[in-house]
């Protein structure tokens, strides 16, 4: 199974949990597997930083042939520049108090991508670009199914012309993200909406080409698509991110192509034992407040005996259930009685024996996050192991309020 | 509906969004209300941290009349010692590492509890403690169905006199909290196993009185059963924290005792229209990073017709989906081309009207959580609006990890 190649440091390395670690090694082998497949296409990777939220492991990207990063806030794109990187697009229309902000990151000397998918955001960014006497890029950002942002293909001429009339803004391009097909089980499906995707694409470019706008970029695709994405001739620049560290959720839902990943699971949460009173399971000291529970949990990738699962068990506590006694959490279902009085007979029972393989207070579990980009988001650093020492890269675009 | 007393700052307060906002008159109102019960029922208040880790709002339940904070790890009781509260109880077993930390903080003279549900964490807990030269208040803590962390009853008065016999250590008493019964639906049943609970914790304060261990303390209880909690005749010590800034879950589940909630909706988050080009919804910039997605989805309180509802759209995103176009959402179902094929068909429907009362790009919308204390974690502050001005209160308890 996959992520069980990680590497994970000792428990007299970790100053405490629950800690989110990232494997070097594992890290590296894939920011130089998506960087090759970026180069063979001919595509730029500006990779996403929403997944990490991290300039540090930013900066390392562009080091190993990213063209820059995107992001979706404000609040990130401030991060990045702060940690001298030079090049974001920030993929996400901004609230109207961000259009300053933004204006005020490119007066830095960085260069800064907005997106936009209406006029008014157009002219708030015009606006804000010329009192502070810089050029932003503006790309039109395109809805081809996700319906979260961004405009109907019908109206994208519209809007470059609105970006290339605009002072205060170079019009950049493109952007389509199609976040609904990124972890789609059909594969078939996956490809075909995608291609369906290109192809409106392609008109586009055509279409505005013919108006005197050729676009100059044309960004999107993520980790779920990247083949498709970077074999589809219409990309320029791919914003994939979850491919640097991955999740459950994309082991779960496969590659694209039907092949096996090129990318291992990178980083788990080191969480520790902290009450083992029952035979059906012991308790770790990593709720919700340390797993985020948008996806699928969390799964057990060292620590206990294998087929062993975690469950939420609250803010701070999540419960690692031993494969032999599922049945008794099973017993209990989801009335809270129920699983009270399956726990409770399950321990009275002589016959029934205390797994010798069950983890002990004290010892380190290791949970691959559900999804990555709200898990990182929970902690203030990743921890980078490289099989020696623990490095601590801060997740300084992590939300922060002013 | 509750919720509709709260009190909300205009655009030009807001520095950004997403924002937690805590309305500070609610909020006084609901500190007052939980004071004045524990005083009626001559019960001590030692509100629950977790679910605000904020040590200024900790110094104002203090100030009110509590006598100390709890909460759920060594982090929050580093954070509320170093924001000057001088008596906080850790409610969880810690992990190993947690042992010298803990007695490094009694060493700056605040009064440390901790609690155990073995000998091992017993032992521990005695070493740091002798090693730092300092006495730990040591609770005994009680598993009574919830099953996340505590020993059986019968285990109680070995590990009392465990905790008796320990040098550094102070056998401070009983810890009972019955996560599983705080949000059960049926009132009837809370009650009941609220109380059965209790007879089982009066039976081992008897047992260990009779033992010569009389338990100093008997803490526990929560905001969804502290009625029966305050009149219990056993707990000595509540341990309630949502009650002040209450939740979608607690509101949905009914307050104990069938009566109408005590306490009021008191917080908010304050989410930007970013995006508005379909009639069935808008999408503001309030996702998975800024609302927890473990307990029921948050309401929209303010800002958007009556009806509107939020549900996720990723990491950043969310949609408030308009009441009268409902219909187009469900159409799609959870098939994310079914959803594209509803909005689009929606859309392009020139019989179809844009709803005249949709909020637009730039507005406000508020939505209140559905589980308050992992939202609060996704925060580094909280902004508290008195009417007039917004004061940042740093959410100086969230993980840190050094």
């Amino acid at each position: 199974m996959e992520g069980d190649n990680m590497n994970f440091p000792s428990t007299e390395h970790l100053p405490q949990t629950p800690l989110l670690v990232v494997d070097r090694a594992a890290l590296e082998r894939n920011l130089a597997r998506m960087q090759a497949l970026c180069d063979a296409a001919g595509v730029r990777l500006r990779a996403h930083g929403k997944t990490h939220k991290c300039s540090t492991l930013g900066r390392l990207i562009i080091e190993r042939g990213a063209v820059g990063l995107c992001c979706q806030t404000v609040g990130e794109a401030e991060a990045y520049v702060a940690g001298g990187i030079q090049d974001v697009l920030v993929t996400a229309p901004s609230p109207p108090w961000g259009a300053a902000r933004l204006a005020a990151l490119a007066k830095t000397g960085a260069r800064i991508g907005a997106v936009a998918d209406d006029e008014g955001q157009i002219d708030r960014l015009s606006d804000a670009a010329v009192a502070a006497g810089v050029t932003l890029d503006l790309v039109v950002d395109l809805d081809l199914g996700t319906h979260r942002a961004g405009a109907y293909p019908k109206d994208a001429l519209r809007l470059a012309r609105a970006a290339d009339a605009a002072p205060g803004l170079r019009f950049a391009g493109l952007q389509a993200y199609l976040g609904h097909l990124q972890h789609m089980d059909d594969l078939d499906l996956r490809k075909s909406a995608d291609e369906a995707a290109f192809a409106t694409l392609k008109a586009l470019v055509a279409e505005l080409t013919e108006a005197g706008l050729p676009p100059p970029v044309v960004t999107g695709g993520g980790t779920g698509t990247h083949i498709y994405d970077l074999a589809s001739g219409v990309y320029t620049e791919l914003q994939a991110g979850s491919y640097a560290v991955m999740d459950v959720e994309y082991d779960a839902c496969g590659a694209p192509g039907g092949q096996a990943w090129g990318f291992e699971p990178a980083m788990a949460i080191a969480a520790t034992v902290v009450s083992a009173n029952h035979k059906s399971h012991v308790t770790v000291d990593a709720g919700f407040k340390a797993v985020s529970m948008d996806g699928p949990p969390a799964r057990v990738v060292a620590g206990a005996a294998p087929g062993s699962l975690w469950r939420a068990m609250g803010d701070e506590h999540g419960m690692i259930a031993h494969l032999s006694l599922i049945d008794v959490l099973k017993a209990g279902g989801r009335d809270p009685l129920g699983f009270d009085k399956a726990v409770a007979e399950a321990d009275a029972d002589p016959a029934r024996a205390w797994p010798a393989d069950a983890p002990r207070v004290g010892d380190i579990v290791w949970l691959q996050p559900g999804h990555c980009d709200p898990t990182i988001n929970l902690y203030d650093a990743l921890h980078v192991w490289d099989g020696e020492t623990l490095e601590r890269w801060a997740v300084d675009g992590r939300r922060v309020s002013k």
